[in-house]
């Protein structure tokens, strides 16, 4: 029979082993796993500890005698592959339960091996108490530790995803926790000023944040481990959570001498196969092209592990399949509120230095403000200049979050427009949305703007030489929070007291989430004044500012 | 100076109004609204009957001194146009204020009167107490009567959205409710078997269903008033609500001999512009082109109008825009329940003759099923079978309904197929959704389908001469609900027992939604079997029959 073997039993490896065994009953498929489980949800990992998710069983979407009994697959636990002789198609496998190792031969091979967790090589590292997060047995670990020292105080290394998600279950679980992120922002994949509104929750939890610092040493105090931090602070705690990324499991295809990106990750064609024309390669451990930029980028999410692992199982049938690429969609929680994005972000788009593209801000409702219960979206959308071709969107707030990011994820794909997002027609009930939805009038700014309706000036040119900064609000509003050196007049008396306006001075308009602003922007540009929207007003502008 | 009249002053006059002040300052902007609001929130209503909407004044969105400060438009309330000349371009306005009549002289104009409830023409419908909705006084009236009379039973006329929208605040209100609909299911616009859990849920609060069933006459009786149906019964209401569609506002249009539609709406080209080069239409009253079938239609939403309302104001100042049609995008919410659709649903495809699509149903999670609070998202996924263009989808469910339609309505405005649905990356974390995502999973089935991998029986060939059933759900799931004389075998015991089964026979397999049946048709498939899926599987069939 023809032999066809699988590194890595999870979301990437699992995947492809069912979907071939449903195209062809006779191969033999071998999945091997070094660790304990298979197909475990490593996503519900921050969850378990925190206690949300209180069966560990639930954790498991399937074991090795599922994998025999419902698909007749070999799936074998405790069985690490320590190495590969593609000369010979040949690899060693080491038996965790006891020790011994052996040779199993193959036709074809697919590496699912995923990433492991970044151990920085910093003094005390090796400290009992310092955990990364990848595996069932790091959560119990975590979990038991937690309990035998009735931990009190923890402090958490790293800002993105799966930091934050621990900070929020270890404050479910009544511990004070620290957050050191080295970036000035946490969620560094997202703009800075996106993720404001997270440093407020963060706090408001009572997290103690240090934005702009980082760990240098660990050491065993009295009362707990130490955390030292480049600014010289110590923090005391009774457990530390390395979060600060993964690298990309690549011994295995190293030793190999398989091709891989200059990150370490292993090189696959369009097809997903490595340089060796029998060794397929999905998941974490994979560089993949990003599909608006066109460069070679990394997304270890479970979500294209899990659709390579399908497109391997239609090559190894003959299929001939490609992975259309990445655009970088994700997704994070944290105590109510919901940040998510998909395709670049404008820090990434900086660096391009080819491509013109524009940004607008908005706070529209998730749904109608007449119907109770709405909740603000800040939503940013990046787009191309010349084209209007949409290239990002960042969104973060209480509701409608995924779905916003969702729509728009699939207008990129499509290779959807502004324009096309200006004329979506998309879900309205008062409970649900808006005649013009959020993304109609995200689409609408920006589509005014490509029309040459409307010119909006960077906040981070506010008030610069030859312009003024004129606010439209209410004076109440006003009031609670200005805007530096601006000239205030509220929109409805606009046009009376037009004459206080410089007639040849650029005028920057801001409101309060840029409505206003821009029909006050459309006003004096009618009655010819040079005007300007500062995009998403004073709302964006303390988000930036702050 | 140039003169533009917009007749109707809410959602597409409105909109059309504000934008084109903001595209020129000289313009003179009349806006003619009959009733004593403009920019009301009709879509409100009914939540501001059940008293979750408590303060009227939200439902105002703007009125007419803040057209008159802000946008320097002259919106008329009370003023009702009576007659237009197209040849004199003049119009004649009832001044509801006073009764006096006079004459308007426009440079263009803009129609926008909306459509009207219909009243049928049936014995006792000017009895008091029987209402329709469409207004702020329509509301106010309702309320008022409600209260006036201590209304305790209410009989709900046609089970549409707004219908169904009365029943819940009816209810709410602590309303004996009782529901008639000629319509063998709710909602006609979808598809019968994905409104069953409406009518389960309706049933749940107490609603007292009559579906298949008209009314022929009202009558007044002792106790209230007597609702007489075509199968005899008599409900007794202290109030009645009639909502069993719109038609036009088309009497203007039609005495000034524009050119309506075989349903009496406003003919208008792909600019929006009537029959006549000065006059344009937009929101309930026109004719639109749905995308997907290219078929004449109307699609009476808040959404169209409002874009349409756009569209028309950058034509009156020499933009060449044009309207791209409707897909008909829809949403209701009922009981915390809610049910959305796009696109064609399989009632209309049926017509097509030529066209030949395929169905697919299942039953996946919002989020996944480890963490907790997960619910079934019911969907179906029309496509086109010659190139996997997506045709249309419908969802019910209690969470992820709104998020997965809009994601669809997306992918069908770009001309997506099931394949692109199948690749989406979308947002993933455990509250949020799955690796993969229900518009994966929908998009896989569609997709496998297309590629020939999965034969699917339509349910009303379930058990076909020359067909056997097979359910290959464990024991204790059929002892709940048993498909009628069907084999079983559970999956996992599948290939032992496959000798049980025949070899020349049609085999349909059915699950609980679909997911097992798919792998045991692949296993059959594979072992030589003829094998086909019965979509989405028991659930989906419970629906169907019931
Ligand atoms: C705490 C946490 C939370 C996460 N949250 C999310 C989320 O919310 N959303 C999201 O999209 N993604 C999330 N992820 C990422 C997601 O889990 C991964 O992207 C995904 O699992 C990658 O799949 P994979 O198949 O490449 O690797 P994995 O799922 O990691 O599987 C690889 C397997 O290979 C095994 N293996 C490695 N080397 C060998 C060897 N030599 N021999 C045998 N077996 C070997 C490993 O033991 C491992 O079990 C999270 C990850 C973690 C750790
Ligand atoms: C109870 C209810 C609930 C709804 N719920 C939803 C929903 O959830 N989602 C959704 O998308 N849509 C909903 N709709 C539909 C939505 O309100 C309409 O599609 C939308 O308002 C149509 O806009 P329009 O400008 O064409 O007409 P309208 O908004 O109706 O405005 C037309 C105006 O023109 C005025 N008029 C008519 N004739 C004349 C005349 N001769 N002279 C002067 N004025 C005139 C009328 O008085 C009216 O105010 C709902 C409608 C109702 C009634
Ligand atoms: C559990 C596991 C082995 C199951 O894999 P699977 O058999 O491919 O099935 P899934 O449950 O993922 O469902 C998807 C398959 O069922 C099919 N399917 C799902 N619902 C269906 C329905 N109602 N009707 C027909 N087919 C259906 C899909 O088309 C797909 O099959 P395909 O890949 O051949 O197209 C694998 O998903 C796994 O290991 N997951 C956990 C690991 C993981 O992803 N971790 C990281 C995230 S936390
Ligand atoms: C109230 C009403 C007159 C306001 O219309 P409007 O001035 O066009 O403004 P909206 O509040 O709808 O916002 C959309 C406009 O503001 C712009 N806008 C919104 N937020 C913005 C922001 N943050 N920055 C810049 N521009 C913004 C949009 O681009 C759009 O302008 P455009 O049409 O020129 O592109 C009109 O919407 C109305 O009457 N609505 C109620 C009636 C109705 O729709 N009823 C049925 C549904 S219940």
């Amino acid at each position: 029979n023809r032999r066809i073997i699988i590194i890595g039993g999870v979301a990437g490896g699992a995947s492809c082993a069912t979907r071939l065994r449903r195209h062809n009953e006779t191969i033999d498929i071998i999945l091997l796993e070094r660790g304990p489980y298979v197909s475990f949800a490593n996503c519900g990992l921050p969850y378990y500890i925190g206690g949300t998710i209180q069966d560990k069983n639930s954790l498991f979407l399937a074991n090795v005698d599922l994998f025999k009994e419902r698909f007749r697959i070999d799936a074998r636990i405790l069985a690490e592959v320590t190495k590969i002789d593609p000369a010979t198609k040949t690899l060693t496998v080491l038996n965790h339960q006891d020790g011994t190792s052996y040779t199993e031969s193959y036709d074809e091979l697919v590496l699912a091996p995923g990433a492991r967790p970044i151990r920085p090589d910093l003094p005390g590292i090796e400290l009992a108490g310092i955990f990364s997060l990848r595996t069932v047995p790091d959560s119990q670990q975590i979990k038991d530790w937690i309990q035998n020292h009735r931990a009190k105080r923890a402090v958490v290394i790293g800002g993105g995803f799966i930091g934050l998600e621990m900070v929020e279950n270890l404050i479910q679980l009544g511990i004070h926790t620290s957050l050191v992120e080295r970036n000035l922002q946490v969620l560094p994949t997202l703009d800075q000023e996106m993720t404001i509104p997270l440093r407020t929750i963060l706090q408001q939890h009572g997290v103690a944040l240090y934005l702009g610092d980082g760990v240098t040493a660990f050491t065993q105090g009295k009362h707990g481990l130490n955390v030292h931090t480049e600014s010289g602070k110590i923090l005391v705690a009774d457990l530390v959570i390395l979060a600060i990324g993964v690298t990309p499991e690549n011994k295995l295809a190293q030793d190999a001498s398989l091709n891989l990106g200059l990150q370490g990750h292993i090189l696959v064609d369009k097809n997903l196969r490595t340089s060796d024309p029998y060794i397929y390669a999905i998941g974490d451990c994979i560089e993949v092209r990003n599909v608006i930029s066109g460069k070679k980028t990394a997304l270890p999410l479970a979500g294209p592990a899990n659709r390579q692992g399908r497109i391997v199982a239609d090559m190894l049938v003959g299929r001939g399949r490609f992975f259309r690429g990445v655009q970088g969609t994700a997704i994070c929680g944290l105590f109510g509120v919901t940040i998510a994005s998909t395709g670049l972000n404008e820090k990434t788009l900086k660096q391009h230095n080819d491509m013109e593209y524009g940004v607008v801000y908005a706070h529209p409702n998730d749904h109608v403000s007449y119907y109770p219960g709405a909740k603000p979206i800040f939503i940013k959308l990046l787009f191309d200049k010349n084209d209007g071709r949409v290239l990002g969107a960042q969104a973060v707030g209480e509701a409608g979050i995924a779905r916003r990011i969702d729509v728009i994820a699939m207008a990129i794909q499509m290779k959807a427009t502004v324009f096309d997002l200006e004329e979506a027609e998309l879900c309205y009930a008062p409970q649900y949305g808006a005649a013009k939805d959020a993304i109609n009038v995200i689409g609408m700014i920006a589509a005014n703007e490509m029309r040459g309706d409307l010119s909006i000036t960077h906040w981070n040119e506010m008030g610069k030489t030859g312009s003024v900064v004129l606010d439209v609000r209410e004076a109440h509003e006003v009031a609670t929070r200005a805007l530096p050196n601006a000239i205030h007049i509220p929109l409805n008396s606009l046009r009376q007291r037009q004459h206080e306006l410089p007639k040849h001075q650029e005028i920057q308009v801001s409101c309060a989430v840029g409505a206003r602003a821009y029909n006050a922007v459309r006003l004096l540009s009618n009655l010819g004044f040079r005007a300007s929207l500062l995009s998403g007003g004073e709302k964006t502008w303390f988000n930036l500012d702050n």
